[in-house]
């Protein structure tokens, strides 16, 4: 095994992380490895906020917070109560990607959080990739406003999270299906 | 910079390939690879069929185009009548990533495709991500015939195909945007 895929072996869902802020040559490096995904038609419909201002990373969970507050979910409305729940685990570093209005532009996406978490890995980095982050956009009004204090271009809207910071936790290898590979020699 | 990021900036989408055959142990890294990709709620809803056998590479060209004769758009039906024309560029081998009925199904499908294509790099062999070869399975018919030679499980559709082998071609760096990057602070 080689080091690539040995951190794709290493990559886990981290769900606790240390107050300690990454290294800039560490982010630089993750941001990247996400313009290099795989992109469709050359499109890069992509669209990279990397937030570290506390105060936007507040908001951004207090939105969240309160559309699970709406949900069905019982269990998704008690979470949100908790003062210290937050959906990227507060993680010092959040990284939203945006997509444009293109056909493949969810797929661009996809790639690009996962090369960042892979890249993560490589660096010794804790990541989590955020599938239900864009719960934090649900309301039209709030949206509006984070989007243009995030910056994030018209056209543009948020699909995937990926937090990033040192682990403070060390969950275990998952477990992976073997019986959903085939090869036909 | 790292291996790792290494072999995701070197990766390219390559479009020519040399006949010789990919090493197993190459083709089952990969394949792990795929199956360590981020996975919304530990669903694994992916299935991988990595094809290498002459015969059904044959049919599935032919289904792609097949398919490509009965489009509107005039380029795509040239292209099906050159007999040269591989929807998978004649790699020698073809992974087809099928995923399942669950919601985010076609997301773990490209996160599987995307760490596959980076191992690949890492490895140096070639690939190309190919988002729309699911054409081969557009008419239900021969759909129904190929998925059960290929021995895709029911209710798995396939989404992505990922072409392996040996580059016969250098194509340069693509140039990537980096207006699509922001760091808030």
């Amino acid at each position: 095994m080689n080091d690539t895929i040995s951190a794709m072996l290493a990559r886990r869902s981290i769900r606790a992380y240390k107050p300690q802020q990454i290294p800039d040559r560490d982010l630089n490096w993750i941001l990247e490895a996400g313009i290099y995904a795989a992109t469709s038609r050359n499109m890069q419909a992509w669209y990279l906020t990397a937030v570290q201002n506390k105060e936007l990373l507040k908001r951004l969970r207090d939105a969240a917070c309160d559309t699970m507050l709406k949900s069905d979910n019982e269990r998704n409305r008690e979470k949100a109560l908790d003062p210290e729940f937050s959906p990227f685990y507060n993680a010092p570093t959040l990284i939203i990607i945006s997509g444009n209005e293109s056909r493949n532009a969810r797929i661009d996406c996809a790639n690009a959080a996962q090369n960042m978490c892979v890249a993560a890995s490589s660096l010794g980095l804790g990541s989590c990739y955020l599938a239900s982050f864009t719960m934090a956009f649900e309301d039209p009004g709030v949206a509006a406003t984070l989007l243009r204090d995030l910056g994030i271009p018209d056209g543009y809207t948020p699909q995937f999270g990926v937090a990033l910071g040192y682990a403070a936790e060390h969950p275990t290898t998952p477990h992976r299906r073997r019986d959903v590979i085939r090869v036909i020699k």
